[in-house]
């Protein structure tokens, strides 16, 4: 398991970073996804997941974490390309930092890389990676009045994934007022409920990243 | 329901401010308690359930958020003196906000007032709230390895509450393998497993919480 140390990049313009990085991921024809979510929410196994559902897509991720490489070696005991990123105590990934855990993943013939951001629900949100999408999750027993009180992730997200639907039942959780409140920041946003461990909801969600890959 | 918009605090030092702010509390004889978490951990249910549980205790509670009243209104539902902080898109409370929200709580004859946090697992620990004692909660279905990713909450908070430990059966948390994790971090630190739903391992936290207040 190979694992990488990174500082907060020194630059001009995250910004600027993030665009040029947009662009050579774009030309490399690999589609890069941003996922972000608070700690817990169930990241690591959705893409476990993904990776198990879609052998035809070759799928890499970068795991960021402030330490430990738990989720990392969870993605290398499925066979896919992955790397563990070590943040040095930072709350988020900037371009630059995903630009060079892009060049360690060191991975050839990639049509889709996935950075699972550090699980934070705010400061990730201000930070552009240079991913060409962002989505974000939220699970069932985090409630559904976070988009209240964490609206800039709502905002910034191309898709929500409302994870561990299967513990609906035993949670106090509104799909309906959630989905509501969400669109309200956010009209254009997709939401997805899924359950990772039974698999409920899952195709949707595969199909529409599938749609996004580049030719 | 009162509300109160704070930026981040112009000083020198946070750590100075901290310490003539603890010294204050101490001097008024109310405990202060800053309370940490992920989003949706449950920490407005715990305080909810302490508030309920001890009403020979004069408790208020400061409620951080970058947006929304829906928890501040809960506490102000139980009769309990509270004030909604929005923190101005900011992740973390530091010494002087803290204290401009105590001004603006203008509660007298106070025991303890619980700070509840922004919803964060990293930026809150690096921040002294000038707070006597820092509680930090996790939640099961957040799982038992986040002592692996987010050390220095841990090892900055006196307590750990191990929340919604009703909901055990239905998700993969090891307690005993998260309390050994904790305690590699942080000796020190008392661990107290509940469910504020049940009432579960309520009386031992509310007890040791009581015992800490002052004369």
């Amino acid at each position: 398991m190979r694992v990488i140390q990174l500082n907060e990049t020194v630059t001009a313009s995250n910004e600027r970073d993030a665009e040029a990085l947009r662009l050579r991921m774009r030309e490399a024809g690999i589609l890069l996804v941003n996922v972000m979510s608070s700690p817990g929410s169930g990241k690591t196994t959705l893409l476990s997941r993904i990776i198990r559902d879609l052998p035809e897509v070759k799928i890499g991720v970068m795991e960021a974490d402030i330490e430990s490489d738990v989720d990392a070696k969870r993605i290398e005991a499925l066979g896919a390309a992955s790397i563990q990123v070590h943040t040095s105590g930072m709350c988020h990934m900037d371009a630059g930092m995903t630009a060079a855990a892009w060049e360690a993943l060191d991975a050839k013939d990639l049509d889709l890389i996935f950075l699972e951001n550090v699980g934070n629900l705010i400061c990730p949100a201000e930070y552009d990676t240079g991913a060409a999408m962002n989505i974000m999750l939220l699970s069932v027993p985090e409630g559904d009045d976070k988009p209240l009180k964490y609206p800039l992730m709502f905002q910034k997200s191309d898709a929500l994934v409302i994870t561990k639907t299967d513990a609906l039942p035993f949670f106090n959780f509104d799909l309906e007022a959630c989905a509501e409140r969400v669109r309200k920041l956010n009209p254009e946003i997709r939401i997805f409920p899924v359950s990772a461990k039974t698999g409920e909801g899952m195709e949707p969600l595969e199909q529409w990243l599938k749609a996004c890959l580049y030719e």
